[in-house]
């Protein structure tokens, strides 16, 4: 199993906590998001991953990107510690917290994007990171109504889940930002108890290998 | 089953693709996004999807959003017609599929984002225009190349899933803001054959009982 990964994605983070919480070992590969012009443009990595976004996984040559499709994966081939419940209320919740991170918050809010909005739209370095702390405020509002209820010690009730994978990284992220992550008080509670998991620690940037 | 439905959006399409496809009648229940300024920022809709998306399932109280986790929950409660193919390979990859879409494309281009563009940030109508163009070229780019290898008469293989179900609205989306389908010859493909389906076509947004 190898990784393809870029030690500050919050992406990337998600599928590294996955991986520890399935306890599957893997080959970390390191793919720099702004050295060399971004090496996710490079022709090889395009060939892995043709949407140039990290994380991409290659178990025995077989390739799996999008982190949705990386959890659902790792649960297909390894039924230990699902990430994604199996009965289908639980299965639906689960996913449907993970989306509204990973379709609903972190696409805006990407290098690519601020990117764009800098380079060919004329945005400011401050209109940038209002139209970030925007979407990231508007997203977690949605997910702490979507949590209160559902929750426990973790998104999901008292069990780690694909949730929780998700949750963490979009926090980090947020911060870096100016997000204030405990106006969002659930999210803040789960984020506390799961960065406690050795599984979140190993997980995290400042941990990987091409950390600077 | 009810289904909070708006006809033009492209999530709400996939979402009634899905229901089609296993064949599980519902109720259809309009949120007009514009009128009222936006039915769904109500807050009884609110309630209903924190996010104030569209679309929404009702399931005898139950409520699921985000269109990936419709189709999975879809799939738990009936297995026939399967939206996700149950192997780790099929699941993987048709998952990667919707994602490129669900994620990489669709949240960069709905009307939350370029209202914001345009009400927030100063964007002209052309730069909104401009905006949407570059990202679904871009998305429908990754996706055209992810399909060769794994596409069929559909988007995997011969068989009809949800990422057949994600690609068909997503063109429909598309040639409203001019993107050139065409120029992406597997997905032109791919549309065609599913548009000529039963279950597409009762899901149009025409054939829907808000169109206007």
């Amino acid at each position: 199993m190898k990784l393809y990964s870029y030690f500050r994605s919050s992406a990337a983070y998600r599928a590294r906590i996955a991986l520890n919480l399935k306890q599957i070992p893997y080959e970390y590969i390191p793919i720099h998001l702004v050295k060399d012009g971004g090496q996710q443009n490079s022709a090889a990595y395009r060939k892995i991953n043709p949407s140039g976004h990290v994380p991409a996984l290659d178990h025995d040559g077989f390739l799996v990107t999008e982190t949705v499709a990386i959890c659902a994966y790792l649960d297909a081939i390894k039924p230990e510690n699902l990430l994604f419940p199996k009965d289908a209320r639980g299965l639906a919740t689960v996913m449907r917290l993970c989306e509204i991170i990973n379709s609903g918050i972190q696409p805006l809010q990407n290098l690519k994007v601020t990117n764009a909005l800098e380079k060919d739209f004329g945005h400011s370095k401050d209109d940038s990171t209002r139209w970030v702390r925007r979407w990231v405020e508007d997203g977690f509002k949605a997910l702490e109504n979507t949590l209160t209820g559902v929750s426990g010690k973790y998104s999901y009730g008292d069990t780690v889940t694909a949730a929780d994978a998700f949750l963490v990284p979009q926090c980090f992220s947020a911060r870096r930002f100016g997000v204030v992550v405990e106006n969002f008080p659930l999210i803040a509670k789960i984020e506390a108890n799961a960065t406690q998991l050795e599984s979140f620690k190993k997980a995290h940037p400042e941990q990987q290998p091409d950390f600077a």
